[in-house]
């Protein structure tokens, strides 16, 4: 209905733009473009969530001078909700600001309106809101006894004609208190509408009397060892609490196998593990609601990932097939169930979505994980690692991508090593290695200062240094490799003990001590030869990969997962755990995993573009071929035995290769220091 | 696809016709005209559900000759499947026959496979069947690592390809079972997919190893007295078992009110009746299972009705608002649950439809009665009663129906009837009186022989008469205004003391004493003028949708309910509760509403037909009707002061009008016995 003479109007962030009739509430222009911009109370100028910012200036790439002259004076409406709520001087509610010329309008993504809720450990990424539930203030016609429609279905009525939802279902657990909320609201009331999918029909999921301007969603990432959760409002992007808990289920075993064999041994396995991480994740909503003084049942919507086995077990799926090829997933695709079908205790009508299974190995948190790092939207070849028990390996770009996992084994995470421990307080993190000396510094968790520096001593008499964690492992045989102290194919040389007490002999190998002193911490050849099968597993993944992709070289890698967080990128590429690439390009980006499900909590159009991405996957089974086991052996040295890694050599002063297994001749090398 | 030259085939009973290529499968054809031909097997040749019979012969009308020779000869697959099942000679599997030639063919409606399950109690109505619940096998693709969907997604790959069902929704229970299913039927299963609305989306609500050739449904009425219930297979239209109970609500109050009150005086009151209904259902679904020898597991689909307080009793919705004006329901349109929702125990997948209510004191049951008759197909103007405490009145034709409820309280059901009884072994039923001698005869429930017929004797003595019920005292005051005993004002003639005993001075009335015994049964004034009040109230509100109609005179009458079973449509007249009509379109119906849920359930075309129906319905609420006293006043007259009977009186002699209250001429009138 508009034509080329009406204003323009462009909404940023999303850039969309349309002409408008003078007088059109900006609210309305929004709708129109499909600018998703939050309104609870349909613009009766009552529930403030519809703000946005007039910029003013000449837009010269747009061809638009915005100015605040072009839009409607501050009505009343919008006097009397600044008067009684926190409204920033020039913001607008956009159900009550008309159009009046061209103008560019700025759509903030966070809108304060219930001033007493803390913002906590956000996420700083922007994502563009458009939750599955909705919030909807109607006011309903009183019954009349010449048109004897039900309660409800004046409700629905409403919500029909003011919101748009059309044959809208209703969850029986409503049904006997429809009546009642009604009257106490006063035929005013806020009905939550949940739609996962614009093709599916919208279901009444809850209804509260009068103007209920909030609701909350939780994104939650199941891992074998750590669950994390994210508490965030539906009505804005803000995360208000997070907070992570041990996975319960590790006291049936560390491992994801050892998991499975105990479902296969005991009959009530499956139960006690599935209630085990249901009632962990019970407990941690109540944590997150408390930090974030949120009512746990204003908790709506829910997104979960996990691994398939943490992902089945959760959903109360016998996760034995995934025990053994062909590592059947009872289902791949995406999952919706009802928060109470499930056991979790928020909303009668709280909804739960799992992200899709990308294949039997590679998880909801790999697909998660891709979708947070966009592997599919790069138009550069982009790897993601997660890193875990088994290592879930995403390499792609927005033609093509694809997935598999590796066996790495836990050695990573610190097991099937002598001295290997869980990252947590105690545990040597980071490691470095005088080439000259061999004499090692190192970093503890849970002490500030190095080993070397004023204070360590102090510190160390409170918190005992017990072990050594993922990163301080990839780190000290990174270091030990690059000192000289094991060869490129991982020997320790033993004629290094003539030089320094740090090399010692270890029956006919030899180890390297970090801490003489009580525990002893030493890195013994078993060690070094745990993390090189477990880094040539990786390594040899992700080379398949890269032959599916035809590609000598990646240009972006994206380290996900606990491990990942802590790693430095550089020891990653020194060991060969990852290929080469430009430094500056590696990131460790934490839980990925979480962040994706956090992304599909509050944009359901994420989890169409995840479904869609999982199914265009093209999954990799890493023991049907061929090459893996020649690329594996080839991976065994460091950083691997075939290519050249160019980046990393801009960084780092690599040993020469040797020609023979044994190391012997490497610690004569000169070589710049690494850190 | 279809050309001129190719065979002609006709599906009977449907009549739909088309062309199709010859050797096309017979199921096929049916399956693009829209002829609903059971199949569970998918054409396999192995479920024998897709049975048709081809007629013989020249079928002038149609312009078809059709021949045994059109049809593809007896295939191998249907002689294994008539040697290993039951498959009546003549008959073909449509999956298995290929058209030929032209063809008339004929789809039965009672396909038997299973020869163990007993026909029991059918009612005899022909039904298309389009159940909501459909089983399909399929075969479903073992895991491939090389592209690894789950087990489930390739379930539902399956059933998109071979069945047509897309965005499968999957009950949560289904989740943790699918891979043992799968298995235990060697990737041959047979999944219950409910659909009940062609738009919405198909659910997966159960799953079975191999072929299941067999699903059930039931179909209730929840009445304030008595529950009836029907089972049903969906897979043909067999009422396996059908069966009543006691509404155990009964307890807390006889008559809808009380119950009311109950649950507006006792904090738990609601919560006390709807356990007690639902625990009488599941009972009720205990019995008709064992009766059909059907497992109650293997209940899929459920269709309820009831009036509004038992409809909202049994959806555990409180009925206090039905109580008094507005009279708001809290849900007027059709309700979709799950059995487990409502604490009904059948299979964890099955679901419950309950049809739409009309108005705050029309309900379920009367929309089930309104579908059951047709009252809305009809080119005659219909007039369906269905009499219980209160009376649900719907007048119409195709064009435009209309509906009340008149308050007749519950003297029609024996209540306020001083000898009155509910019906039962020992009530009388039914009532003649001698007009020259003034003495009766009757006949009792539980007793062959009428009371002057040989035999009565000894069975009183068995059977002790007790009262009289609902169908009895319309015929004994009936019998007394036709034998002159009252007038056509109600009043009993005390002059008639003079001829007759029967007639007995009771203060300063009097009463006519049906039997002298033990206990003394007499017909009191105050009985006379109950009946009086209940007749007047129904009458009232007739008149009113007569009005609404603008017709003189009805084309049809349907009495419905138990009372209505049990009614003689001529006394019904005579009494002047229903209008007059040619006594030929007056039927009593028996259970109008609960055969309308048998519909519902056996063809989902059946449930928006009611829900269409009923948004259609102009509800009159009768309180609001400033004519309604005055129709109430004048038909407080036998038959009714100022309505002529013109068709009843072809029927019945009926005493001249007085012009007086006072009915003491009447006796003296000539007139014809009414038997």
């Amino acid at each position: 209905m508009s034509n080329a003479s009406d204003p323009l109007v462009l909404f940023m962030p999303s850039g969309k733009r349309g002409r408008f009739a003078k007088g059109t509430a900006v609210l309305e222009a929004a709708r129109e473009l499909g600018v998703y911009v939050e309104s609870v109370c349909g613009g009766r100028g009552i529930c403030g969530r519809c703000q946005i910012d007039v910029q003013e200036g000449q837009f010269a790439k747009h061809g638009i001078t915005s100015s605040l002259d072009h839009i409607s004076p501050f009505s009343p409406k919008e006097a009397r909700y600044k008067q009684l709520r926190d409204l920033k001087d020039g913001r607008r509610l956009s159900c009550s600001a008309m159009i009046e010329g061209d103008l560019v309008i700025d759509v903030p993504q966070d809108v304060a309106v219930n001033a007493q809720v803390v913002r906590k450990a956000a996420d700083e990424r922007i994502i563009e809101r458009n939750p599955a539930v909705h919030m909807c203030y109607v006011e309903v016609d009183e019954p009349d006894m010449e048109k004897p429609l039900g309660d409800l279905d004046r409700l629905k009525a409403m919500l029909h004609r003011d919101w748009g939802f059309e044959n809208l279902e209703v969850d029986a657990h409503l049904l006997p208190r429809v009546q009642s909320i009604l009257r106490k609201g006063e035929w005013k009331v806020t009905a939550a509408v949940w739609r996962d999918d614009e093709a599916g029909r919208p279901h009444l999921i809850a209804l509260y009397p009068g103007l209920k301007n909030e609701a909350y969603g939780i994104a939650c990432d199941i891992g074998s060892t750590t669950i994390a959760m994210h508490l965030s409002s539906l009505l804005s992007n803000r995360t208000v609490a997070s907070a992570g808990a041990s996975n319960p289920q590790i006291r049936f075993g560390e491992d994801l196998m050892s998991r499975v064999s105990y479902v296969m041994m005991n009959p009530d396995g499956r139960e006690g593990m599935t209630k085990a991480v249901r009632e962990a994740i019970n407990e941690l909503i109540g944590k997150v609601c408390a930090d974030g003084g949120v009512d746990r049942a204003d908790i709506l919507d829910c997104v979960f990932v996990g691994n398939p086995i943490m992902h089945h077990l959760f959903l109360g799926i016998d996760p034995t097939e995934l025990g053994g090829a062909p590592f059947a997933l009872a289902v791949s695709g995406a999952v919706h169930v009802k928060a109470s079908e499930i056991d979790l205790v928020m909303n009668a009508g709280t909804r739960v979505y799992t992200l899709p299974c990308i294949a039997g190995h590679v998880g909801a948190d790999a697909a998660g994980a891709t979708l947070s790092e966009g592997v599919h939207r790069q138009d550069e070849m982009m790897l993601m690692v997660d890193i875990g028990t088994n290592a879930e390996i995403v390499l792609g770009n927005s033609t093509r991508t694809v997935a598999a996992s590796s066996p790495t084994g836990p050695a990573f995470e610190g097991a099937e090593i002598s001295c290997g421990q869980r990252a947590a307080p105690g545990a040597i993190e980071r490691v470095r290695i005088d080439p000259a000396t061999l004499e090692p510094r190192f970093r503890v968790i849970g002490i500030e200062p190095w080993s070397d520096e004023p204070g360590f001593e102090e510190a160390a008499a409170k918190v005992k240094v017990t072990g050594i964690c993922g990163s301080g492992i990839i780190e000290v045989i990174a270091e030990m490799f690059l000192a000289g102290i094991i060869s490129e194919d991982g020997v320790v040389d033993g004629s290094l003990a003539a030089r320094s007490t740090r090399i010692e002999a270890n029956g006919r190998t030899f180890s390297y001590v970090l801490q003489d002193g009580a525990p002893r911490i030493a890195i013994t050849q078993n060690d070094v030869r745990a993390i090189q099968l477990a880094k040539a597993a990786l390594y040899a993944g992700v080379k398949l990969l890269m032959d599916k992709q035809e590609v000598e070289k990646v240009d972006r890698i994206s380290l996900a997962g606990a491990f990942g967080t802590f790693i430095d990128p550089k020891y990653a590429m020194v060991l060969g755990l990852i290929p080469d690439c430009d430094l500056d390009k590696v990131k460790a980006v934490g839980n990925a995993a979480g962040a994706g499900a956090r992304m599909c909590l509050l944009n359901r159009g994420y989890r169409r573009e995840i479904e869609e991405t999982v199914s265009k996957i093209i999954k990799i089974e890493t023991a049907l071929e061929s090459k893996f086991q020649g690329y594996f052996v080839d991976a065994m040295a460091m950083p691997n035995k075939t290519d050249p890694f160019p980046e990393l050599s801009r960084a780092v002063t690599l040993p020469e290769k040797s020609q023979s297994s044994d190391g012997g001749e490497a610690g004569g090398r000169r070589r710049r220091r690494a850190r």
